[in-house]
């Protein structure tokens, strides 16, 4: 297929990596990276680039040959450059979270459809090949009923100004939580506890909670003030419970055959004890490639718009996830109580 | 000092440790155990002992001979049989947790007042080298602030009956929380998620958040259905943070010089964010010894009953975890919203 | 079956083990306990024990009543000890090394044939579910034909004054070796290098390799001066490689499908590279009962003695032992050498 | 500085990584990536470079304007292209082997010295934060008296066809031994043991026994057919011991207070037991640097030529490691005993 013409606005943390894997993506013929800072953007392409520099937005819009723009910068700021991009009739990704509020979000995923343009969340977490193998497994029925899922998140975190660590590092978690689990066990509230224990204006400890339907429960720890780094979930089935370490490349997915078998029949007590019986078997570690995420999201990406369909994690995927953070926030101002979504 | 001469009621799960314990000890005399189910009591004290056992509480609390009891029976039980041991004159240690309800631990507290006995509450994990370390850190300011207590205490639990997982590992939690917090950070309220996948008819996976004094916070993980065994609690300060790990015998406690020092002025976000600093130290794992925490924990009840002093963790202590457990309860029936202690 | 009446000798480091261990099993009867220091064996039983205590072994040797001994003692006194014990008709179960040399060993041996009593060699690590699963796992072929097999037994260890590194801890390896491992791939050789930096007369530093059939080959890394507690060991095969780490004790055991399959053609070199495959496959790490192995010791004494048959690690598997020791000792003397076995 | 024009030789497995470094640093100026496959060259430098791209040496040796060069190709073609460089007067860094022999090797260091040329050996590890520490604490005493270095370099590794396993992953561990070690702990000797247990030709797991002065002696294990990835190495002194596992980015060096101090007398047994006493202390785990170690070795190599010094790691250290590959072979033809150096 023919290379999607592709920009990059936005050259800080995130940028680079994008300008890196367009680079190395044959799906794709990166134009041109824009920054604010010409040297930020510079340092993003290096010194023995070929690819075209700035610094005005505009010269990416107004430029025909290129067809999408990938857009890295602050979330205050989506809604007006992917406006912008979609109005100038390019397709578009943005960065994770789809925009700093819900109308916002509403707003953008509003204007693609209406352009007939495609529109993706860089939920790169999601295309990793642990999280892709987690979907399968659950879609597939391995794991069994959904029980729990539990995410840790933390580390020495960059302290934000203008976002708490819930939207700092909770879409990703809250991402990966809408892509692999079906609807029979989707989100039905979200309940938020925080600490501001420096000072730092907002919660820099943050706990989510989400009761999921069919009696299941999702829990979410997020914090910039750990010293140690920990990204390890689990998510526990009626069949098996996996075990993801992202921090261990040799590991990543452990899949128990550990359990609790409860039967509880209609009658008493005393027969019902009877019917607790515990699974005690092997762990599998399955073999996963040690592709790079970001490779994926962007060939995804190309591919979505030459296909003219909607990617993996589209515009609704990312306004799905600023609902749960928009509800954590009320949450959080109602005394931690479950707030419905 | 003479003995203390003892017997214990209750020779099931953690009956046996005291048991063998009780024996290791010179400060102690092991007279009888005590059991409604006879072989149970004898496998206690196995086939080569000269220690009595009887099925029958009234032969302990009948024995002059007998100065102290400790209960390692169901809670529902610890009101009727520490009371009847008070009323007998014995000195009493009590399983966590101390009763099950409030009221039946105030009553345990003051008939032990008014008697002038000993009451003790077996916080074991209070009298492990970890555990008072950690109490000196905090005390001695080695910390700092306290900003978080983190602690995840999860395996493939035995699922109980007749009470949820909050009642039966909790307890283990919230007294270390305790024991290792001065009141100037000490809890102001509870609150409480937890969800029943399984249908056990209560909690076998639970959260509990609580605020601490000064803007902190602790929050604690605990859940019957993991696969894998984890007992890892963070204690954060403004000087060091420290890893506890239970499961690490060779490398318990981990002290990290890492951390964020934030300082904020009146004036301007400029400012503000310039004076956002990181430490990134090193970690320091101090030596400790390998003691057996219940061998210290007879030790203690022994030695407070001669000194006529109250144990390091007496009745007061197991009635302030019953508290926060009373607390939590009432939090789950509102939704998970901070109840006030 | 009629309890075996049995008496250790020795309650020094393992005596008070093997002492607990006959008092839980049913399949045997603790008679009495002997050791020179007659505190030291009163400690072995407690302070509420029926087992008799003495310190001469002839009270043992003389006593009718006794069909068996236990003799934990320093390998020098074994041959004497077990000598006087087979000579008085009584079974005998002897601590690892059997003797301390080929020539006493052989004696015992020797003797054990003549009487017609069973000899046993507490190979304890033998009896542990990781290693009888080991045992399956070569036998049955599932790790296809043995490559090597690598072992690290470290940490910081009490220095022996009269024996060094090689035969206080190699005789772990060398009986698991000898244990798993069918003739096929039996040693045909021992090198020894080892080093003594402290000045304590001999090695404490040490490391055993050994040719084995077929081109496969065993190391051994023993060492008193690591600050880390390694027990780690490799089993690599042309199917299947396990690595075995005894301190990790809920995953003891990894098996892993990953290995490089080399098919080496008569013809040219350029064919020949083509030829080389590498598996990546998945890591299954096997549910593993959590037994204590020297209760399985004591029972496979019990049962072999009452079955007049040979006990799986028998007198024959501890002169294997010893051969494989005295063969290192020469090598070292040679700088290294390979010494024929 | 003026940067230092390079060329880069050799894009297979090592080049590309010595491309992206050139690149990132200000020191130095990337002229050209030369490799027989030319597609293999555009891919090191990728498809928006403006670095030139050759298969001709020639086109290397023969541009005024490259001052330097750097070979990453098979070590038999060492002498040849650094040969050319030198005579061309280039500058010289070679990826590690040195060369194939010590006389390939002892040809190139005596030209560049002929030429008054910079000859480095490319000895990577040596510039990574953790061995840059490791020298310190060796030098600077923290460590005391050394005892012994034991290292484990294993994993699934490609089987090469030419070289075995020794040549292949020894050199990183040799190289690193000869970095750290200041002459009174100098190899005294080479010891090599070696199997093919899949019949690759030459050894494929392999251990190398390094004598040291003052009774020290140092040890490694290379291995291509392991299934998990170990890089550990400690280094035991008479005052700290240290672990460095280089696969834990958080913890990659620990430096432990533990140890055995032992003082003998002129005199009895009796007494030099009393001598004998176990350090037990904290654990420190330095906060180390993420800088990349190639990035210092293209920085220590423009610096070096700029400065007309010899190099951190010149020629000398690369042929010191020939030399102990070099006895390491002969060692295995003579059954593992140690040759002298």
């Amino acid at each position: 297929m023919d290379p999607l013409r592709v920009a990059v606005i936005g050259a800080g943390y995130w940028g680079p990596n994008l300008v890196r894997n367009f680079q190395a993506s044959t799906e794709c013929d990166l134009r041109s990276v824009c920054d604010l800072d010409e040297a930020r953007a510079r340092r993003a392409v290096g010194r023995y680039s070929t690819v075209k520099v700035t610094t005005a937005p505009e010269d990416v819009f107004g430029d025909p040959e290129i067809e999408a723009v990938a857009i890295a910068t602050p979330a205050a700021t989506h809604r007006r450059l992917a406006g912008a991009a979609l109005e100038a009739g390019k397709h578009v990704m943005v960065e994770k979270p789809l925009a700093s509020s819900v109308a916002e979000g509403e707003a953008i995923v509003q204007l693609a459809a209406e352009r007939g343009l495609t529109l993706m969340s860089d939920h790169t977490y999601c295309y990793t090949p642990s999280v892709q193998r987690i979907r399968d497994l659950v879609a597939t029925g391995t794991l069994g009923d959904i029980q729990y899922f539990d995410s840790v998140r933390i580390n020495l975190g960059l302290v934000q100004r203008d976002i708490d660590v819930f939207w700092d590092l909770a879409p990703h978690d809250l991402s990966i939580l809408d892509f692999i689990l079906p609807d029979q066990w989707a989100p039905v509230g979200v309940a938020a506890h925080g600490a501001d224990p420096i000072g730092a204006g907002h919660a820099c400890v943050g706990y989510l909670t989400l009761p999921l339907k069919r009696g299941a429960i999702a829990h979410i720890h997020v914090n910039w003030l750990s010293p140690t780094k920990i990204r390890t979930t689990i998510i526990a089935g009626s069949r098996r419970t996996l075990v993801w370490d992202d921090l261990n490349p040799t590991q990543r997915l452990s899949i128990f055959d550990r359990g609790v078998d409860l039967h509880v029949p209609a009658d008493t007590e005393a027969k019902r004890e009877i019917l607790v019986s515990y699974r005690s078997g092997e762990m599998v570690a399955p073999a996963l490639p040690e592709a790079e995420a970001l490779q994926s999201v962007v060939t995804e990406f190309a591919t979505a718009v030459r296909a003219r369909r909607a990617p993996l994690t589209d515009g609704q995927s990312g306004l799905r996830v600023l609902k749960m953070l928009d509800a954590a926030g009320r949450s959080l101002e109602d005394g931690g109580r479950v707030v419905p979504l």
